[in-house]
């Protein structure tokens, strides 16, 4: 438990109303998606970077460990803590500072809602492409510690592309000012990325500079349906190798659009095997071009139908459809074990393939969807972990999946192999050399080791 | 002076030919873009990652400096070493490992020379965009270090964005595999990217993983001719409003075309008051598109003539012009001062004009040119380090010229503030707590601070 004493000093850094610690305050800032029921002692709100600087200082000097939180809607636990630690919430830094239509740059505070942001940016005629992919709430800085890339990756890259320069609170209580404002900074070691997928580890962002770029002209969405996810998968890789640049390329199978048609009724046939939903961008004539060569790849590739969305609402309901994909899931069941598979992305029809062979011999509605034209989807294991049977069965699917996927010179994100409860599914061992220089370089900015010291990165 | 025991040490790790101590072979592999007559030692060639392990771990034992080096074709002084440092050459690791179409990765080794790579996955279909914008022949290893972007990082990024993963060998003696063959990998931190811009500082590379793009169908070359260099770069700038992407988009101003013009006979209009020179590419109606917009701003914003390059060989004319803008203001006195400029993009135009007017009053051969579009240029000064009064003039206008630039946003450089000799002309500190920080985590690499110790990064 914290000290009443380390509370009011925290209390005297951001003021009575910027300290919660009654236990029913506190309920709603607990868990994230991975698991709602986590313990919380304090969670103190920072106004400024540099109150964020004096709570770090304070917690090292005390050695109170301390958890970074944005929204609390990412799947990896990073933003949970246990029984002594102080939550830091960005909540209230909140502000987007500036945005420059002509220099294409934002200056924002990293509790600023992502998509708040983008609506913003959008009414000025500016994009700001990463972004989650599921249908949650999440924050800018949240994005940074998780290193967050979004449906549009594909095409423009994830957070750490945009990501030019930010103010960090480091746990020595300094405020590093790193990046620039101007693009493309090379100077130095690039902290900035090193904060990227950092999980809360190394400092607290206070304040990030976010690079734009102007919102394409025309953006067309098209959906193909196919009778098997193998083949929708084989027309993703095609795609590419046919010159097809899309700005989106998603796979949902049966089983994930099963889920979200029971969830919020799913803008899709009823009977589709899988479907590839596909965006292009860019100036008129290029969406349209690049949309009709996306349509005659899935033709080729064994699709039925191949439509276009042709109004603003259509276009909204495939993506919401998409993006509730994760959440629609996690309802079919008591828990679910999410595994990020990343393989070489010509690999993605055959493990695909493996996967639909392995449901059908455990009997378990296993759904495979996401970013398959980067060679990248996730795999949702519904379980009831009050089932032994299950847990062991999903056990075997996951080593299973291991396997293949290491087979095919993939992996599996370590990020998530959470498991249920205490029981993780697999032993992900880095290599020992890097995990003792991963310690140093924790250290170098972390000399107390109160950074979410529960995160192994 | 290095111990003729650390000599023979060296020469049992890679091979009585791996070695070379004799002053006049020496000659050739030192000095670099920056400065010629550099001192080296003794020059070591492993042919393997676990020789390049074997060495920094006996140069650590022995507390003896290492220097990386590609092919010394940087401008930053960083592959240069002083007496007592061995020098590391990667020129021995020069295989293409592999390239596959299919998943668009490339596994190479460091001493690759990038144009070598360049043309090999062209020849398949492939394009690596990185690369540098100069006429040297550097290797991809070298890029890695000095986080390299060339020509087309406007619409692609730089070498920091296509190093997907990497095998270091590190000071401690160990090999780390870092980052992955499959794309977009997230897990832990970003450690490439760490890697990328660190100048040897923190390892030696000894294989990397490279991201591949399909080659674009078309590419149209477009030259704009202007009276004045701030209409061009203010051409730059409304181009990228007006919805173009370039894939170049370069500027240079009359004293680098008439010093090109003097060294190859420039293929430009000899009175040209600036150029925009400008590439776009994509699916061919999109490149044309693309092209005629880039056209037409370049005509409102007062070009005179704007053509399009017709033959392969014009094109290379352009670019080889353009690439050799550098080396032919080299030549032009008997020393350069070399400024990396970075300023919002919109300022570009007024630094530019202002730059005209520092010109005329001091009567310097001042040369403006390089990637306007990303807000980002080189200016160079000449200079006879004989004549204290040019020694003056140029102290003078670089504090000019940093005043503009941090009066409009921006930086300049500081890996380029190497000044003639030992002069340096600006003192650019980095604040104190990034400086600390950046001790500790270099340190959590390189405990004996063996590696490229004249570097500050």
């Amino acid at each position: 438990m914290l000290s009443p004493t380390l509370i009011s000093q925290l209390r005297s850094i951001v003021g009575p109303d910027g300290v919660i610690d009654g236990a029913e305050d506190l309920l709603v800032h607990a868990g994230d998606a991975a698991e709602a029921d986590a313990h919380t002692d304090v969670l103190v709100h920072p106004g400024t970077g540099e109150e964020t600087a004096e709570i770090l200082a304070l917690a090292a000097k005390e050695g109170v460990p301390v958890v970074p939180r944005g929204s609390g809607t990412g799947p990896s636990r990073g933003s949970m803590a246990r029984e002594g630690e102080i939550v830091l919430s960005t909540a209230r830094m909140n502000r987007i500072r500036s945005v420059s239509a002509e220099d294409l740059i934002a200056v924002v505070e990293p509790g600023v809602r992502t998509e708040d942001f983008h609506r913003h940016v959008e009414e000025m005629g500016l994009f700001y492409p990463p972004g989650i992919a599921m249908d949650r709430p999440a924050t800018l800085g949240g994005n940074v510690g998780e290193s967050t890339r979004g449906l549009r990756a594909i095409k423009y890259g994830g957070t750490r592309n945009f990501l030019m320069g930010m103010k960090v609170a480091l746990p020595t209580g300094e405020i590093l000012q790193t990046g620039a404002r101007t693009l493309k900074c090379v100077t130095g070691y690039d902290l900035p990325r090193l904060f990227t997928g950092s999980m809360g580890t190394l400092g607290v962002a206070t304040e990030l500079y976010l690079k734009l770029l102007p919102l394409p002209e025309s953006r067309i969405t098209t959906v193909a349906v196919f009778n098997r996810a193998r083949d929708a998968a084989e027309a993703a890789a095609r795609m590419l190798e046919a010159g097809v640049t899309p700005s989106i390329l998603e796979l949902m199978d049966r089983t994930a659009l099963r889920a979200v048609d029971k969830k919020t009724g799913a803008p899709f046939p009823r009977d589709a095997g899988a479907l590839l939903l596909i965006e292009t961008d860019g100036v008129f004539g290029t969406a349209e071009s690049q949309a009709a060569r996306a349509t005659s790849v899935c033709h080729d590739s064994g699709a039925g139908e191949v439509r276009r969305a042709s109004t603003a609402h259509a276009v909204e309901e495939i993506w919401g459809a998409r993006k509730a994909a994760f959440s629609a899931l996690a309802e079919i069941s008591p828990a679910t074990v999410l595994e990020d598979v990343r393989v070489p992305r010509s690999k993605v029809g055959d493990l695909v393939g493996s996967l639909r062979a392995l449901v059908e011999i455990e009997g378990v509605a296993l759904a495979v969807f996401g970013h398959v034209g980067e060679g990248r989807f996730y795999t949702v294991i519904p379980v009831n972990p009050a089932i032994e049977e299950e847990i062991e069965r999903t056990e075997r699917i996951v080593a299973r999946l291991s396997e293949e996927v290491c087979s095919l010179g993939g992996q599996l994100g370590p990020e998530r192999s959470v498991g249920v409860g205490d029981r993780t599914f697999l032993d992900r061992n880095t290599p020992p050399e890097k995990l003792e220089l991963v310690t140093r370089l924790k250290k170098a900015f972390d000399p107390k080791a109160i950074m979410n010291p529960k995160v192994r990165l």
